[in-house]
């Protein structure tokens, strides 16, 4: 059967994550009953990693297998069609090889986490961003971000409900970038325990507030010792933007037809 | 009565514009009730100039006066807690003289337009932006605006509904910026006719689909003919995102108290 990528979009709020699940709506499950309105047999859809409630997406990865080939931007248009009027988009779709996996090939994720820092409650980003009203210092969030990266047991930034079989991950980027009132986290690694970037997020913003030193972020660490962690952040301000592959699936994709005009006479 | 100026950021969704009306939610008439509920003699807002239904703001200026003196933090704090649920926010509060008027007083207004260039829909960014299916040549696109710097008679880019005395306004800056799959357009000028900024996206958008040559921008203008006017763009994609005046009166505030924390131990 044809493999295809999908790269996904979504927004977060209506969804109890990107997981199916019984008696609570999934982006999964979504897409799933997007492609069983059109596809025989009902496909599966394998995603390159789980989000939590609330959680959006600007470039989610999943694939699923059909039972015949498809052109590509047909088959995005035909999914986006059944997907209305949920918040979720198919921005991508690629044909792939059967060994390709959405998971099990992907090299690395990227994630990115947005603090609104000031006084006033976000009226547009509502539901977008996490608004904080302490004023953050952007240079000790970054000091604080680099005690972080690198291959560390990371068990003070970890759930307790996480599944991974170790907590020692390594991270290969935390850069705290300022955009006028917000405070954009651009973190990377090849894997993530559950919860981990909200939870850099919250340590890092007490780090920004004043409240903790960048030594104290070192202790935390080290501690490995969940209690030692700042605040888990609101899934709200949490953004899955990509997944990276030994090859970009959607590298190669033409563009496909776009609407064309008769020139103004 | 001591005056006020208000800076205002509001989500246009929900609201029939900023113009008070019967019968239907405006921003103006909510941060009305707002004030109303603490402050005595129901005071009337002003402000720097109407948006339509729908469209969003960063930095619309209002003023209002009061019949007691308030510490600025503390009435920003107080309308923002009455504004709630509302996606209204009180961004920033200063005193004013008598004299200074939001509408009379402002030497210009800046709009933001942003178009999303893509084939599939907008999933987080649904309601905050125009989606179109075509490609956008931003260079073409602002070739075609500079055509309608400085001052002309915009009758084509006028709603018929438009109350202005005047056609002939200055338009004194009309950006064509990419950023990522949108375009942004931003727009400055003294004052605007009704659905002028809508009006010149919906014309720019057929200039970077190809449907209109650059000379066809020209025709248009010259014109004077709302007919010959492209599709005058949706409200959700426009934002008021700043009002100019001789002096920022919001330029000297202090922050105001910011909660502070003991240090971690």
């Amino acid at each position: 059967m044809p493999r295809y990528a999908l790269r996904i979009e979504y927004h977060g709020q209506p969804f109890s994550g990107w997981q199916r699940q019984e008696n609570a709506p999934s982006v999964q499950a979504t897409i799933e009953a997007a492609l069983a309105k059109f596809v025989r047999d009902a496909p599966l859809v394998t995603g390159a990693g789980r989000t939590d409630s609330g959680v959006h997406a600007r470039g989610q990865v999943a694939h699923v297998d059909l039972d015949r080939e498809w052109d590509t931007y047909r088959l995005s248009q035909a999914i986006n069609q059944h997907l209305r009027p949920h918040p979720i988009a198919i921005t991508a779709v690629a044909r792939v090889d059967d060994e390709w996996h959405a998971r099990f090939s992907a090299l690395n994720r990227t994630y990115l986490y947005r603090i609104l820092s000031r006084r006033s409650p976000a009226a547009i980003d509502a539901g977008l961003v996490w608004q904080v009203r302490q004023r953050m210092d952007e240079g000790a969030m970054q000091l604080g971000a680099n005690r972080m990266l690198g291959k560390h047991d990371f068990t003070t930034f970890r759930s307790t409900a996480c599944q991974a079989a170790s907590p020692v991950k390594t991270l290969d980027r935390l850069d705290v970038e300022r955009v006028g009132e917000e405070i954009h986290l651009h973190v990377s690694a090849r894997s993530f325990l559950h919860n981990q970037v909200r939870s850099f997020a919250g340590t890092l913003e007490r780090v920004g507030a004043g409240a903790w030193s960048v030594d104290d972020v070192t202790r935390a660490l080290e501690a490995r010792d969940r209690k030692e962690c700042g605040t888990v952040a609101p899934a709200c301000g949490l953004y899955m933007m990509s997944v990276g592959y030994e090859q970009d699936p959607f590298a190669n994709l033409t563009e496909g037809p776009r609407p064309t005009y008769t020139k103004r006479g």
